[in-house]
């Protein structure tokens, strides 16, 4: 068995299942106070990494995020082989999180989500957003890797309120939220920009932090 | 004096005052917007779940959920007769607690609420959480036992938002729950099927751990 | 110069300023949705306890409280003279605190309250609520000396729900509330039996810490 | 090239960003209830000081703040030259930053505030707010650096609260907010009396600072 790729699973699983659900949840609690509902599915969402990447980064890295997959592959910190697996596993897991998600709150199984999102500032968020991901997680690891599962919970709280897409960052959640007509979807016609400007954030991150973390200084 | 035995009955005392009292105040303060009650309910709550566990934990294992208590006996690491103190500990404390949150908020102590939770979202909701709850803390205990306080709380703040039933996810939560007719109530014919759910979320998580985070492995 | 004195004057000058400061700010604000208020005012009060007990900690105990002096007194940890120089700087700091709140709010310097907080149901919260700070207090000391800041703020956000008076816990605190009449102030006539409720449920707690966190066990 | 003015240009760019996107997000969403918008800038912005500090603190101390960075040269620890390039990096980042907000949510990207703050009140906010980060600071470096990072975002969280200004307690962020015309702005006729109690504050905490916590004594 790939143990790492059944991380990935199970975790996907888990947080896209809890992205899509406590937008569910707090949409419908909310009376259309969105911002309260937003505070719920960011609570939600940045607690549930934490218990996740603690849990689970031992194990796979605790990605959960193709463009995360793509940087430690360029890297050469995982061979191609594994980083496929992961992906795989990845993209499995959370569609069957989404599905769970729509089998609790009693709602059709299949959707489509017909919620729009485009536009340049949007996109310049979907860049932005995973661009500050990609970089604070090699901060991190160069400079506090115990600190991991903390600086990306909260950089993933932060990013649902400073960027205009509420920051998916994140190209396997960007397909999944695409079936799911609820909080958090993502209408289908919307999506390939998203993932576009994702993975050009991902990637310049990977430069940027290879200029401000190199990795032959001595740790600290 | 059974130590452990006594931590359990403080320490559920404490957690199921907690769910309760702060229940009680939300609501009674929220005006009607349910989510800002369910906001407050989950800071109070997860907040408890951290502070209970670093200060009990060493002593009892801090478990307050008899769903937990039996995978520790079945893994092996308690032996029957300190599960069923622990068990016994778990109720005696917890029903304690509810009452105490009736007295402190001018209720009448004993009730029995009217709130059915029922349906098939729900009951899978009650094995996703108790299932994801029982996983996390093995991955947890495997991999860095030290964030056994932060994840357990993480873990619930995410689970009362991206469950139906808002996680109760502990059986004896589930009875105690069931003698209190304010927010955080069920009916007690509500109670068996959310219980059967709790239990074989907690089973499946255990073959999910011995899978996951086999204990031959050196710790890293 | 007495630093631990001076560590207790300007800690309980912030942490008193918050708790009066931000009941301002969030009543203000919130329109008359009083959880929302209260979330901001818990979300407030929780922060400035980790900060503080954090920086100033190692120097005074970061008590801000008489009958956290008080417990710590009993058990022997300092001399009553080193107490006494300790609830001085309490009840100053404290109190400048509140009246610089008044004045970054463009409110009176000096005033009452007239908000009456009574009855059994307040009386059984500042009991438990103190009592639980106690035994908190004591557990994590015992077991995880670096988590009391945690432990402390995480515990003062539960209380702030689960108990029917919002958790004083403080007879200093209590006392500078009574001397603001604003979101966090308590009326005069209220005062006494708040403050003999909270040394009743902090002597209870040095009893039963006593019990179930012994000095003399090897530390784990 | 010089990593530590690169890491405050970064380091400002995201948590400027986040001071004003996260502004203009909530107050979007939150229909008028101020002290819910209030809530998700403080939750965004102290999630992403813990982050910023935690990957970049090693590279540049992570001050992103001029009063910060002027102690930090006082108190000798860093070259006036060095100074220099980390206060040119804080205003540069920043400055992109708030345009980078601006981009996002599809608005004019060079706008002038017209928010009057102003008054006695606003500027013992401000004196007390940058005299509590900077203590804190100090104390938390003395202590137990490696809380750095949680305690400046837990202080901030609690600053937004109990000040009347909502703390900006950074000259640099106060020159930025002038320039957006949103929930964060400040009208530029009210910067300079608010850069002023910047300063005496962080200047006032570099003197309570030497006091309570001197250098001489041996780490605990």
């Amino acid at each position: 068995m790939n143990r790492a790729a059944w991380a990935e699973v199970i975790g996907s699983f888990f947080l896209f299942c809890t992205v899509i659900g406590s937008g569910i949840m707090a949409e419908t609690l909310a009376g259309g106070n969105t911002a309260v509902a937003l505070l719920g599915n960011t609570a939600a969402t940045g607690a549930m990494l934490f218990v996740l990447i603690t849990s689970l980064g031992p194990i796979s890295g605790a990605h959960f995020n193709p463009a995360v997959t793509l940087v430690f592959r360029l890297r050469g910190d995982i061979a191609a082989r594994e980083a496929l697996w992961l992906v795989a596993g990845q993209l499995c897991g959370g569609l069957a999180g989404v599905w769970a998600a729509h089998v609790m709150f009693a709602q059709p199984i299949l959707q489509l989500s017909d919620k729009v999102r485009s536009g340049t500032g949007q996109w310049a968020g979907e860049f932005i957003a995973t661009f500050g991901l990609v970089f604070v997680i090699l901060g991190t690891i160069r400079h506090r890797p115990q600190a991991v599962p903390a600086s990306v919970a909260l950089y993933i709280v932060a990013a649902y309120w400073f960027t205009s897409s509420t920051s998916f960052a994140n190209p396997a959640i960007t397909l999944a939220r695409a079936l799911s007509d609820t909080f958090a979807g993502i209408a289908p016609a919307s999506v390939p920009a998203f993932i576009a400007a994702q993975f050009a954030g991902a990637l310049a991150a990977l430069a940027a932090g290879a200029m401000l973390f190199p990795r032959e200084e001595p740790a600290q």
